[in-house]
């Protein structure tokens, strides 16, 4: 048996210097495809993605443009139109590796709703910006018109901001683990999954405008897959501590105790290193592997020469 | 063993009206899925859908909104955004469904690349028309800026046209097929399928702007998955010959060869009931059971108690 691996790719894994065109994203694609279909030589994989970039561009494009024949799409559907979109992407620069690599291997892309907790605290106190910029005055009409939550954003104009609820159960789990187990490799859980709640009487899947932390979505995927290793592919080769101060040092091979104690000093940044920590910590606790690392010494790190490796205990 | 019976569902399954909102395209859903998770009961199912409105839409919002950081998409990659939107909407419903009829099974939704020839000769003669109407003079300019073909649409404005070549493969086909005799309800193949060719020397896939016919993707699908029955679900419950006319007739029970003669005679309306029909007679050529009819009388032609069935033989 193979070992499964969850990697969770990150937003630059599809986007460089902000080059936007579809032609430019898949030919960042075309190499992470590459290292993806030589991996799967000896292991299982579930890819998931990040969708910020794609999925903002689809907002501002389906909000700006938006008339009473041709409305916008609400954030919900757009997170599931980001992940037809990378989706694909993704499943043609695999397939294709796999063609240059002369190995028959199947690769799917399945959209995947993400389950939330309709009364997570997060919905009280949404904080991710999300879409355009606007005036103030425009922001506030739009906010009464739809029902939207917006604020300044960082003294460059006001924004509509979401809340970022804790994912608790992927709705498609099963058919991802038999497409892994049967060998395919499985692009899931896109953006963080489509956030949906279960209504309170009748149990009912409902989208809902929020956004589900990529990293999170993915270490809830690896342990509902059962998978051995999960991977957070990022910017940096490995985590570090100080990170471009001079006292800078990487960390290499920690337990799960050890790092939760450098996040209580700080040292982890909120939506950039932190989530992924702790992502890799809930999935060490939880008995499997975590890793932080980038695609190029993804191959290392899984042989345990590379990357922040972070178990229950060494 | 469950017969298995791809279902293609026409525009109208989602769109009543011309309402486009998420949420008025949400609730016609509901109905169909509650349709198909009857049906879940006694076939193996695999359905499959048409996107026009949807990505026509999507086109408008990306091409009339486009900026250089915020580039538009091209047409594959909105075919695949596309079947993330329509699959989520369809496969919340399906799940919804199932929790009502207190079922538990699977949904899931794959994103589908289908591959067409790249010597289709539709590729001479582009015909489809897609995506917001122009000025000729607006029309020609992005003619000669995309590299698009544009022509006058019936006296409404130009507008982008594109080829619509036939369906040879579809790429997820072995995915799709493990899943379905899984027991999962699969969505895929929407929209037609996102178009790919393969390159001539590297037989690598390349995404191509095309639109293929959905009922002939459809019944391609049927072919590859080994399906027992093709159903094209549109707005008549049969086909009829000399339909509003006094000496309309409904077609009930027919051969492949009887049916083939209306085509001959003119009957059928091109981009209309002839794919449909062509589709149908293709898959009873196959071998298989090929029916047209609406979505309430869906449960009765499977029965052979309504819709138009077509077989090689009766």
């Amino acid at each position: 048996m193979k070992p499964r691996i969850v990697l969770a790719l990150g937003g630059n894994a599809l986007q460089k210097n902000g080059e936007a065109t579809a032609e430019a994203q898949k030919k960042i694609a075309v190499k992470v495809g590459e290292s993806i279909a030589t991996l799967a030589n000896e292991y299982e994989i579930i890819v998931t993605h990040g969708n910020g970039p794609q999925v903002g561009n689809i907002l501002i494009h389906e909000e700006s443009a938006a008339t009473d024949k041709a409305p916008a799409m609400p954030l919900e559907t757009a997170v599931a139109m980001s992940q037809g979109q990378i989706g694909y992407w993704l499943t043609q620069a695999i397939n294709n590796a796999f063609v240059k690599q002369n190995k028959r291997k199947k690769v799917a892309t399945v959209i995947s709703q993400v389950v939330v907790d309709r009364n997570d605290p997060a919905f009280k106190n949404p904080t991710k910006p999300i879409g355009q910029f606007y005036s103030e005055a425009e922001a506030k009409k739009l906010a009464q018109q739809n029902n939207w939550v917006v604020k300044e954003d960082a003294g460059r104009g006001w924004r509509r901001v979401v809340a970022s609820p804790k994912p608790i159960d992927i709705v498609e789990k099963n058919s991802i683990k038999e497409l892994v187990a049967d060998g395919v490799i499985v692009i899931a859980a896109g953006g963080g999954g489509i956030p949906v709640i279960r209504t309170k009487l009748l149990k009912r899947l409902k989208g809902i405008d929020a956004v589900i932390d990529k990293d999170y979505a993915a270490e809830k995927l690896a342990e509902l897959v059962k998978a051995d290793i999960f991977v957070s592919v990022t910017a940096v080769p490995n985590v570090f501590i100080n990170y471009g101060l001079p006292n800078q040092e990487s960390l290499h091979q920690v337990t799960a105790s050890e790092i939760s104690k450098y996040i209580k000093y700080g040292y982890f940044k909120a939506g950039s290193m932190l989530p992924k920590v702790e992502a890799a910590i809930k999935f060490a606790r939880h008995g499997g592997t975590g890793i932080i690392t980038d695609i190029h010494s993804l191959q290392a790190a899984l042989n345990g020469k590379a990357g922040t490796i972070i178990k229950k205990q060494l």
